[in-house]
């Protein structure tokens, strides 16, 4: 017998009958001899009616009363789903997250995990019940209500998975697991059997979209091994486990693509200390959120600065920095919507050189100009055209014979 | 300056609109210089949307995941009212009933409050904000989620009250207070300025519908002064308060009725001891809820029993005493629908002779046949038929010339 966490996101539990079958899922895994702790989301719509309730009654809703409120969805699902179980004829109780022990800090509506008392959780599981948890939620020291914001029932499943010293946390979401690459750009992509906490993190940065890269860092960090698969089949998923020596040969795990991006130049900055320093202070303050910063080396003594962003964080970035602009002393500012991110990642990357070669020479085999470069250990990442940003995915892959699954050495 | 609790129902917070008017409301209350403690249900729709989910996902919900569940339909509202008060310029905190500090047994979907402790409540109010606490809701003191049961937003408001020394506590609705008679069935009824917890328990317990009437002795039980008045108008209401001498004079305050009832008679029961005790036990272990009893001398060494009920009760009450009327040896199971109770209330009744003779006398001038009569020191009612229930109702309150007020001696 081993212990499980299970997660099943909005779109799994988003109506009764889906919640029936998430029960049916929940009492097989556990008639197999589990022990079995559910996390559940929000059914899906439920988050979003909740937040047009609020801003119905407030232009600028009090982060505080936003958390109470919308703490209520997970707590409508947890209830629903422990009913269906009890009817399906097995046993369970369903716990809050400040029940479940889940205690934050109190920053409201992005609230970290301080710690878990997980009392409650052992004690049903001990009585031989399903413990059905709400995700995404917990509680202060005080007894204030507090959310975890983005992707915030994936970190409680993890987390608990951590606390309990659960064998293995199984993320249900309405995909099969992690790609070679997205297969809605390229059909032949193949699901991967595995991969380490490193290469899940670049994937789930770089907008595979799948997980958020602070519950894969939760994850890493506590050594909790986890499975992402579907809710609506019986195939196995992707499993995120720790590098093992043999991953070392997987030079190329998968082809990761970010689009609706947008590219911000700004050209002639004095080339003195603090300059840089200058643009992204006043971009964080404004809190726009920069993926890419490329900085080449100075001529005549200034250079240009550009980096990457959301698409939708374009205008507020805009508007920040044009002042700025002014102040370090730089020519111009420039920006650039249209704009993709296609990433190969893979753990064998650092250890093996040629990766780079072979990505550019494809590209440009297929007449796709590169705007912009940046790699780390073990990814190397393009800034392309968004229009051609399938075509790039599709050459890449083939190039790489990512068809056959990771490329290896 | 004085410390109010207001309360406000499920059609008063009905969408956001009302939520914002009732945020008016209350911050009108503060700015006049009172400390404010608002407890809110559940807008109106919410719990039976609540209530229909679970039933999608399971036939016999548990009454442990059916507080999880309803218990967020009042979290909501609490948010939500929050939201709109700091949108309004002025300060409020929400609390759950677990935060709030109120804790009850753990009798599921109609638990009792064990007791309060305000300390946050307080803490809250000292700091100058208007605290909004979430109605029916409470948790045990191993911190199970509960609820209270029917009219349970009214009895945390008046719990409340009397937990903080709140020197009133006004329970807003739908309407404007409680009259000499339902103005639907008497057009010229009026609005009681006040009454007694007594008259107000016998008018709540006997279908006026404002209250119910655990929320009555509850507050007469801890000397809690409440108003009920209306949230959407600023008529002044009713004051609910202990009897005072002048009082006595009020020979009746006015007159309840309540229909849908039914009633059933037991005829040829054996005039002996234990007989009844076996009907109405019997009855009890199938969760029918009895109103009037009434059972009259014996002849022949048999009795007739007869007892009116909710006419939705009527067939379990019809199923559960077939097997006891055979066992007991009584002679036939009758019973009838369509017919209504109306009482006469007043305090003053218990030291004045002379009503039932005036309530008969207009009733038989009438042609309104009377079925059954039951009387209590401040109370008389009688069974008629339901076709008649606001002939009897106009005829009695002409009577009583209770267009004027309460009929006084």
């Amino acid at each position: 017998m081993s212990l499980l966490v299970q997660k099943y996101g909005g779109t799994s539990v988003g109506n009764p009958e889906r919640i029936r079958n998430v029960a049916r899922r929940v009492i097989e895994t556990q008639r197999a001899g589990h022990g079995v702790v559910t996390v559940v989301s929000a059914m899906s719509g439920v988050t979003d009616g909740l937040i047009q309730l609020a801003h119905e009654v407030s232009p600028s809703p009090s982060e505080r009363e936003m958390d109470v409120l919308l703490a209520t969805g997970e707590q409508t699902t947890i209830a629903l789903l422990a009913m269906a179980i009890d009817a399906l004829g097995a046993r369970a109780v369903s716990l809050t997250g400040a029940q479940a022990g889940i205690v934050t800090d109190g920053v409201h509506t992005r609230a970290k995990i301080a710690n878990i008392t997980p009392k409650q959780i052992l004690h049903h599981l001990d009585d031989g019940a399903v413990v059905i948890v709400a995700g995404f939620q917990g509680q202060t020291m005080a007894g204030q209500v507090t959310t975890l914001g983005r992707g915030g029932s994936d970190l409680t499943a993890i987390a608990i998975a951590a606390a309990i010293g659960a064998d293995l946390c199984q993320i249900f979401t309405d995909v099969d697991g992690v790609y070679t690459c997205d297969p809605r750009l390229v059909p032949n992509a193949r699901r991967l059997d595995e991969l380490s906490y490193e290469e899940m993190l670049e994937m789930a940065s770089l907008g595979s979209k799948v997980m958020q890269s602070r519950s894969v860092e939760f994850a890493k960090k506590f050594g909790v091994k986890f499975e992402v698969r579907s809710s609506f089949n019986e195939n196995p998923g992707t499993m995120i486990i720790d590098e093992t020596p043999s991953m070392e040969n997987v030079v190329i795990r998968g082809i990761s693509v970010e689009k609706s991006q947008a590219k911000v130049t700004i050209t002639g900055v004095p080339d003195r200390p603090g300059a840089a320093a200058q643009v992204f202070s006043a971009l964080s303050a404004a809190h726009v959120v920069i993926d890419m910063i490329v900085q080449n080396v100075s001529v005549h003594g200034t250079t240009d600065i550009s980096f990457t962003l959301n698409r939708a964080d374009l205008p507020a970035a805009e508007a920040t920095l044009r002042p700025v602009v002014d102040a370090v002393g730089a020519a111009a500012l420039n920006s650039r919507e249209g704009i993709a991110k296609l990433s190969v990642v893979g753990i064998g990357m650092r250890s093996h050189s040629g990766v780079a070669a072979r990505l550019f020479e494809c590209l440009g085999r297929g007449g796709i100009n590169i705007q912009m470069i940046s790699t780390s250990e073990i990814k190397i990442a393009v800034i392309i055209d968004e229009a051609s940003v399938q075509a790039a995915a599709k050459l890449t892959h083939a190039s790489f014979g990512l068809e056959h699954g990771p490329y290896t050495v």
